[in-house]
């Protein structure tokens, strides 16, 4: 109970133990179905209760998971919030090595985008960005040093599983990273709130790391040097900025729907070759081999 | 003092009297520039010490509003948290009716997507929802019972200013503002986690309210009833579901894009006439007569 405790408010020992715990049958169901090694799960009387959560248990221990019983109040304590979910674990949890990112472009080029994290500090924009590279077909999420802990558990409740569905990489420096991207052949694209490409002229059908940093003070001058370039999402009203995780899912559904229509679309306008049929088309997709349209 | 504190935490309270509680200075100040009615400051000592803090009270005491000093820990018992903001305002604040979104269309058209909210229940989330309108330029957001209250200290503060930057309309029983709204000309569309038609294939440059559901089970089935049509973002990876204001990010800024193009694509494919001069060029834009290109 003493080392529960401490995973959950420990981010130096999770690490260690190379563990994180999840809070609840739901997302604990789906760490279970996306292949975590659960070490252990905790149920508290509540939870012993309810129908959902014992078929869970039930499923865990016949795949040979130790269960344990708490007394009543127990997991509360732990939890140390009122109302805990009825149902913890502990689950085996360790970032991805950055070099398995770094492989022949040959192979990377079947994949989605990265999403770089640098300075993100609220761990539920980060566990919704998780959310977000996953539900978009990102490749990876990187995590770079100043960002906060993919393991916090208030992170891991909002990636709502993802967290268990992509590899999350420890980036260690964030300028480091970037460089070792660039070198092994992504486009690094920082989000910037103005003055970058419009996100929507800007080709995603390529390897490209998408760098995404502080919530209040965006991405600092060290990593910002080190881009290939920056993109923006054109904001129509008197809104200053966009909440970090909405601007990565802005950003990665683009990318999405550009894979989804095998190109990226540019307005050609009147220099190109148009043979049109429908009144008015102008434009074209066009996927260049080299680099850098927008 | 005891009005303060009730104002934070009584939803009936804002409302009889009209206003909302504003925390922190940047808020504030973004209030103050929306044109907001400010009524009373308060000001901490800590605020009084804060150069930024200062100017901002200085400016709005000019401007005629009435601000008070108050003594060391008195803002942190009526805020109720162990750091609150050097300063909160109470600024008048009170929902727009809907009647006034069901103007003839040709007054409509102008404007862009009107974001229906149902049961949205975080308070972040309704707040970030509101910030997403106010950036992809919508027309107004509009708040059916069920959703989180609008004045919400949290939601306020997720909103970043944008609840006095776009009309926050009160729209009463989801059902009825949904049909008033088709009836009145908009197409009504519900965002949901399958099925939906593809966003990026719905055309949003017409008058659409958008109508987002509660994060745990969507829109329920009543809603949905009176909806013209409904759709949703395609998911490549493991994850579920999307948060609630992600999605309508995702959404919204989509329509910001077909709009700021001058027209919706559509993917005419390889029934449409194509001239490919460049390898791997599919796709085509159609953009209708007489628009913006992009």
């Amino acid at each position: 109970m003493r080392r529960l405790g401490k995973l959950l408010r420990k981010r130096s020992f999770r690490a260690v133990e190379g563990v994180l715990v999840v809070e609840g049958a739901e997302l604990l169901a789906q760490a279970f179905e996306a292949g975590a090694t659960i070490e252990a799960v905790y149920v508290a009387p509540e939870g012993g209760h309810d129908v959902g959560v014992r078929a869970l248990v039930d499923r865990l221990v016949t795949a040979g998971v130790r269960a344990f019983d708490l007394a009543p109040g127990v997991l509360g304590k732990v939890a140390g919030t009122a109302s805990p979910q009825p149902v913890l674990a502990v689950v085996g949890f360790a970032p991805v090595a950055i070099d398995e990112l770094l492989a022949p472009v040959s192979r990377r080029e079947a994949g989605g985008t990265v999403l770089v994290l640098v300075d993100v500090r609220d761990p539920g924009n980060a566990g919704t960005i998780i959310r977000v590279a996953d539900a978009s077909g990102a490749r990876a999420v990187v995590w770079c040093d100043g960002t906060v802990d993919p393991t916090n558990p208030k992170a891991v409740r909002a990636s709502a599983g993802s967290l268990f569905h992509l590899p999350v990489v420890s980036g260690g420096d964030a300028r480091e990273a970037v460089s070792a991207l660039g070198r092994s052949g992504y486009v690094t694209v920082g989000a910037v709130v103005r003055g970058g490409t419009d996100y929507a002229s800007f080709d995603w059908v390529r390897p490209v790391a998408l760098v995404v940093g502080n919530e209040a003070n965006g991405l600092d001058q060290e990593v910002t040097a080190e881009l290939d370039t920056t993109v923006s999402v054109p904001m129509a009203g008197r809104a200053e900025s966009l909440n970090v995780s909405v601007a990565a899912g802005v950003l990665c559904f683009e990318a999405a729907r550009q894979r989804r229509e095998g190109g990226w679309r540019t307005a050609v306008g009147s220099g190109g070759s148009s043979s049109s049929t429908i009144s008015g088309m102008e434009g074209r997709d066009a996927r260049p081999a080299g680099r850098e349209p927008g």
